[in-house]
């Protein structure tokens, strides 16, 4: 079962105390989609500039991913600029150009209208609703969020909450949004929104899920080297809905499981500069990463 | 089997955004000792001065806590106050006194001279290694340490590590020590100075043991409400002891189930202020937690 994610497609340049690199892939639509589709289809829709390499787009035509609803548009596209300190937890945006992605208004192919799974990216909370609305009768929607948003749109974000089965969001804007520092009562606040699922990311820490009585937690997968966090949440994101798509119903094992999967896709992610990791990996590497992490948690 | 820990027991004073404690009972070696007894008989070797409340002393003497080596000195008890902020995951020393602590020189009680288990909580590494020359032979040697420590006597501390079995260490001393910001890379560093088992405390994000070969990961237990944090630490390494002092030999799952008991029992200490938690918790409160932690853990 194919998965739409609208959101973003950028440029980055990345600084991190291993090296540089400059004008990589980037964006959340990206990283999620190259995650997801090592599980089913996905459909991407997004908007770059025309300055937008070639071989980026040969690098996602190469996977189960449909770039129809990629626009390109006058202007160029969309750069993000950021440096990592020694820890790797804490970033720095040191530029930031939105151009082609300022004036984004996505349009979902009419193809894509029957669309049963929906990962709304971190966007403006207002485009993610009228994404929604374009979408007939999704069967499981997910959906990301950013600080940014969380500030400035809180109340059409909470509106956004309503139609959501599945909440992916940090652990700093959880307590933003929630308005809580507690993580717990951030889990059962958000529930209280309208998402079924709650999962509430925390990098290095791993993730937590929370549903209506139940609670799970996951251990990020500990590397000797990281070379770049970029992109992580987003890979995880994919990785959890990949692994959905590929079940039946939204069972609580098959919940956990999913995140298990985009637990070991994220720690392949950060391995590497960009989304580079990301397209070597092979069903054997994932097969190891996956049975290290369940002994990880054995007890 | 008993176990002889040597540490502070001192007067806390802890502000939180939930209230105000004053003098109340603390130190290393009390809730090591608190949380150990639950399991085993606990030989407490501290110092405390001629002020020290003698409803304290009651307390301890309540469970199968040994107070021959409780040292009463001319002088006031050791002080500790401090402050939580909002999240409960940074904290502010506001006054430290050490009193009688200060010329702490422990001195093992013979009859303890053949103890078989040995928990050296955060004192001075050279006194530790000061108990560790008035113990014969024990089976299993565990210590932590502190920030303060590492820096100002990192030799004697090394020097330490290496007749030590199981070292807790929260994750920031951990990087200083090891020098290293990974956590993973640091659990090697450390076990290459001595020890069989490192373990890594994260606080809120629960812990790490590192064994060579082998990794496991414990979540914290999400809590709606953290009422204080202080000896969280020092409870989780009470219960890792206490459990394996029940057992024939420190094997791989032994560890890990001492993990989920040390975290259970830390996850109790922060329900309320300083050790009131600790002196009312029931066999049953600790099975129904251990299973939500397992729950919690399950995949």
């Amino acid at each position: 079962m194919a998965i739409l994610v609208v959101g973003s497609v950028a440029l980055d340049t990345i600084k991190t105390p291993f090296g540089t690199a400059r004008n990589a892939l980037g964006g959340s639509a990206t990283y999620f989609s190259l995650a997801a589709s090592l599980s089913v289809p996905v459909n991407l829709v997004a908007v770059v500039g025309r300055d937008f390499p070639r071989r980026h787009v040969e690098l996602l035509r190469r996977r189960p991913i449909d770039l129809t609803g990629l626009e390109v548009a006058r202007g160029r596209t969309f750069r993000w600029s950021g440096e990592y300190h020694l820890d790797m937890n804490t970033r720095t945006t040191r530029a930031l150009a939105l151009n082609v992605f300022a004036a984004f208004r996505p349009k979902i192919p009419g193809i894509y209208a029957d669309s049963p799974i929906v990962f709304l990216a971190n966007i403006d909370p207002a485009l993610q609703l009228a994404v929604l609305r374009q979408i007939r009768r999704p069967r499981l929607v997910a959906c990301d969020t950013m600080d940014h948003w969380i500030r400035r749109k809180r109340s059409t974000l909470i509106r956004l909450l309503r139609r959501v089965d599945v909440l992916t969001i940090n652990d700093e804007e959880a307590r933003l949004l929630a308005q809580t520092p507690h993580l717990r009562r951030a889990g059962r606040e958000l529930l209280r929104r309208g998402p079924s699922a709650v999962i509430i990311k925390k990098g290095e820490h791993g993730s937590l899920l929370f549903r209506r009585g139940e609670m799970f937690a996951v251990p990020a997968y500990p590397l000797e080297d990281v070379v770049d966090p970029t992109g992580a949440g987003d890979t995880f994101a994919g990785g959890v809905l990949g692994y959905l798509a590929r079940q039946r119903r939204l069972t609580a094992p098959a919940l956990r499981r999913a995140m298990l999967y985009g637990t070991a896709l994220a720690s392949f992610c950060v391995e590497q500069f960009g989304v580079a990791r990301l397209t070597t990996l092979t069903r054997r590497d994932m097969r190891r990463r996956l049975q290290a992490i369940q002994s990880l948690m054995r007890c």
